[in-house]
């Protein structure tokens, strides 16, 4: 950590600061500039160092130097992590395609989009049981009965199920049916929830905050692989901007960024990133070719009656243009499409 | 609701949305105009109507109108609701302050705290028990004992006191021991923790989140009031912008908006909001004149000994300062500080 | 435009907004509905009559409905604008290159370049010679010096250039020796240098403002469009987030977004969309999946020397690295590469 | 500057940059950490380097450590700047009032509001002659005409003028007619027209950028400055962020910490910052309390009927409310209103 004196600080607020980093076991070197002075810290530096320092006379800002991820980054472990579901592999370098209504309304609904998402190409099944949503006089959800209803569906077509889990008091019951729990966006920092996440020892699926920067996120990848969790997958789903022709700005640099930054697999969901069906398929394109291992979609049978996230959805015939039109990319930047769960296992 | 067409849409498009309106039990009435055709739908909307509409052929957007709050608005409620906490009473027309350390670190520390905000003014002691932390290596709070200590110290002061709650699993334990629960900014959409804290009908202070719309965070309020609980307090505590020279952007506007579209009261949390204890006074003083009811801020005996936000936290001589400037304002635009605890119950 | 009345509004404040609406040729149909009551108003709109409306009593809000582009809609003119520079048509299916360092720094750097981006395959030149600046203590440009340098590069190795122009005191000077003026994001709404710029008849490329929504930046396209001249490139190139890892957040969305309602030809930028180098091929990729008719990317012989936006720069083997890959992609979704000025016109 | 290196980096790319330092003249002292090595670099930095350093191999990243200003800046001028405009003085203690409609529109509009904001105790008129407008659509003033009509008002009544400057064209013209030049939110980093303005010498009010953060902001005083004027007054306006149901967010933090890094005197725009009439007095109180030296607002005789910004300006009678109310607070708060133009020279 580098502490930034103010100009015209005093010889004494200087030692004090000396003092203070030695009282806690930390060396500082002092660097005289033409403009200003610092004090270069050194040792085993904790996280509140920062705020202490800052309070001290004489300082004017610190800034950290060591990266903040002890189990998410690069520097930590190079090789990327693969995440394995059932057979399916995420961050293998091949493109993986999660895809299911934003809610379970329905058995014949889910069985229905089930069939057709596998028959298209798709490798996971998703689907909401508990449904957060901005008003509580929207939809909610079917609960534990949609969660049943996902599983049984899953089971039918024979694919691993991805749903999401809003409390710590469901995360037990979720961990018994489905897959991957997933984490959804204004839960991204809701840290005792990630904490039990971790612990089922089941793949999660991190969504970004709508305000997290990246390294928010990552460092809330950690709580979960400080469970011993190493089963985590990021999810870039938009921020909030500005912009509001589209529900969310979708990150590209991310994508990118974090693939650099870190081992763990990274999903892109267009669906949410953008808000708008008939801008699903270029921005699910372009995450694949910035780096995404896979994509997270919102299919359903008939988008215009759907409970949920309608104006996002994808209907059967636009979702398997989709996979097709991955499967033409994937091919050419060789992170072809893992093989789809209807080939896996004919039906 | 307003349903706009796209420009050219055809007259088979318009008679399924009309037929389809229909069959929901609501009337659509079309309006021709010279660039564009709208239809107005009367009847009784639910909330997921714009998304099914939004898909259908020949819809461009639509547009809602009525307001989303069916308890939280000036439209249902005209008149202010007042909060009470013991003997104090918030959103009632004058100022209340509420103090404390972020973190409860020892007993020594918050009794020491609590004699000194005593004894400047404040109404209330907080302190951070349960703590939420962008990084799981950082202090993350003593947990059930650090809320033991607080409960003892507002005891042996005479003040109520305020602390987060972070988990549907904490929400009993914490209203056993708090006279009002903390919905902190990161779980500010964390719908099944506003439930669970709405249902003990203990106050509940709620924290705009980080990227919360003011509809958000006014909706965040309506899961609370619809358990039947009116006891909300809105805390507005800044929003993440572009701007990092202050940790976040306090929005000032909000505050006198907010006034006005709804009747529950709101406090101001200018630590939070800026980041800067020297920024703390102007922009808590800024609150009360924008309408803000009252003021919530980290005071720690030795800021730069703090275990969490110590650079946001004031000393307790520029706590008393800040008071002492707010009964002068307060006094001057008719809304004077509510009566100090200190005075309240001499110790 | 619909006109939504507060809850609660008298007859007579519906009666003086009628009588106003009548007064400035417009009719205004009142519909009631089960909470509000709206009024579609019909007729010949004029920005101001918002702002006009908000004001009078009983009125809560207004909502546009017509789309606010007269030219630059594809409601006005459906098939996609091809702006021709020379030999080269952007906007034609085929992805153009424009390549070239940030600033013009000196006779050899900028021949150096543009041999090799030429060489590489790209199409246009580009290069700085009136440079913006945050700090006025930057390097600022060659100035007029520059831009011939800039000129007689692109002579000597058959490009057409594109520089940015600043101010309106410059844009003949521009205009006589470029092919393409540039506006640049801090002048996206200089209206002013909009307009001049688009009387020269030269075909302008206009980049997004930091802040500007997409309405912002296409109705800065009508400024230019409304001089008569058609020849307008639009370009991507970031906007400002609360995201500091990145220089600014690229805007996948709007780059598929905008090709859907607007005919007019974009780029993308990834040098800026960036800010590093190591982000600048995956996101230069993505962007053309996404439907970038181009890229503008800053090239440089030694960017850890150059005068200006070094970081974000690519060297010259990095730079064959990406057109390669643009290739590859290109071929594989049906928008192949611009055949290359090298190609077109050996040397 | 540090310069922070990767982790694993080389001995050989350390050795690099501790060359090219050399070879420009500057020092690079190396830290070994326990982490990471950084070098502390001592000597004259120019801007460019860090993106030059950025680009080398081993490098993470790099960080600033002195101030960016040489001249806004309290390090250089402790004392406050207070800028003269005929007998009126901002920045000297006492709040100034700055009044008048967004556009002139007629000769009688305004000398009626000449007349009544003079009367209600401002000292400032204010008047658009020259108008940016997101669309080319809406009304652009009066140009030149407008600008006699606003200098013509001013001098009926005695008080000094303020209108905007859109391009360098125009800078001598305004110059010649209006007392301070005002440069817009749209133009606050169009550096050619702030050198320009600051060449006339007259005061210069300088509208923050949507996007401008505190830093680019006053760097882009800095360039006014830098010609030699010393007249450069602030005024904070609101930025662009992610709600939409104010029209700017007003950033009361930046008041409070620009008055405290800059010596220069800052004004709050209200009308702009918020977009609402009804929310224009808490925030400009709340401005002045924040540490404002005076606020600029828009008033209209009839704002329904106004054609530009109707909808944020204040009839007579609300303006008349504002300065009322700012009176007593400025009182209170010992920042009394400066003397009214009616009063320093009565009618």
């Amino acid at each position: 950590m580098m502490v930034i004196m103010k100009s015209g600080h005093s010889q004494e607020e200087m030692d004090q600061i000396l003092s203070r980093l030695n009282e806690i076991g930390l060396k500082g070197h002092q660097i005289v500039g033409v403009e200003r002075t610092v004090i270069a810290v050194v040792g085993s530096i904790y996280p509140e160092l920062a705020d202490e320092l800052e309070t001290m006379d004489g300082v004017d800002s610190t800034v950290p130097i060591s990266s903040p991820y002890k189990l998410a980054g690069r520097e930590t472990k190079p090789e990327p992590t693969v995440v394995k579901i059932g057979d399916v592999e995420i961050g293998s370098g091949r493109t993986v395609y999660i895809a299911g209504p934003c809610a379970v309304e329905s058995e014949e609904q889910i069985m229905e989009t089930a069939r057709a998402v596998r028959e298209a190409g798709a490798q996971l099944l998703r689907g909401g049981a508990f449904k957060p949503r901005t008003s509580p006089y929207s939809f909610r959800g079917l609960g534990e009965e949609g969660l049943l209803l996902l599983e049984q569906a899953g089971k039918s077509v024979g694919m691993p199920i991805v749903t999401e889990v809003m409390s710590v008091r469901e995360v037990d019951l979720v961990a018994q049916h489905a897959d991957v729990l997933q984490i959804g966006t204004r839960n991204a920092q809701n840290f005792m929830l990630l904490e039990e996440a971790g612990r089922t020892g089941k793949p999660v699926l991190l969504k970004r905050g709508l305000a997290s920067t990246i390294e928010d996120w990552v460092l809330a990848a950690e709580y979960i692989l400080n469970t011993g969790n190493p089963n985590v997958i990021l999810c870039e789903r938009g921020i909030r901007t500005f912009e509001t022709a589209t529900r969310n700005t979708m990150d590209i640099n991310a994508i990118a960024l974090v693939k650099q930054i870190s081992h763990l697999p990274l999903i892109a969901d267009p669906s949410h990133g953008t808000g708008k069906w008939s801008l699903v398929k270029p921005v699910a394109l372009a995450s694949i070719v910035a780096g995404a291992d896979g994509v997270i979609v919102e299919v359903h049978p008939n988008p215009d009656h759907a409970l949920s996230d309608g104006a996002q959805s994808l209907n059967f015939k636009r979702f398997r243009e989709l996979i097709e039109a991955s499967r033409v990319i994937g091919d050419a930047i060789g992170r072809p499409l893992w093989p789809a769960a209807a080939e896996a296992a004919p039906a």
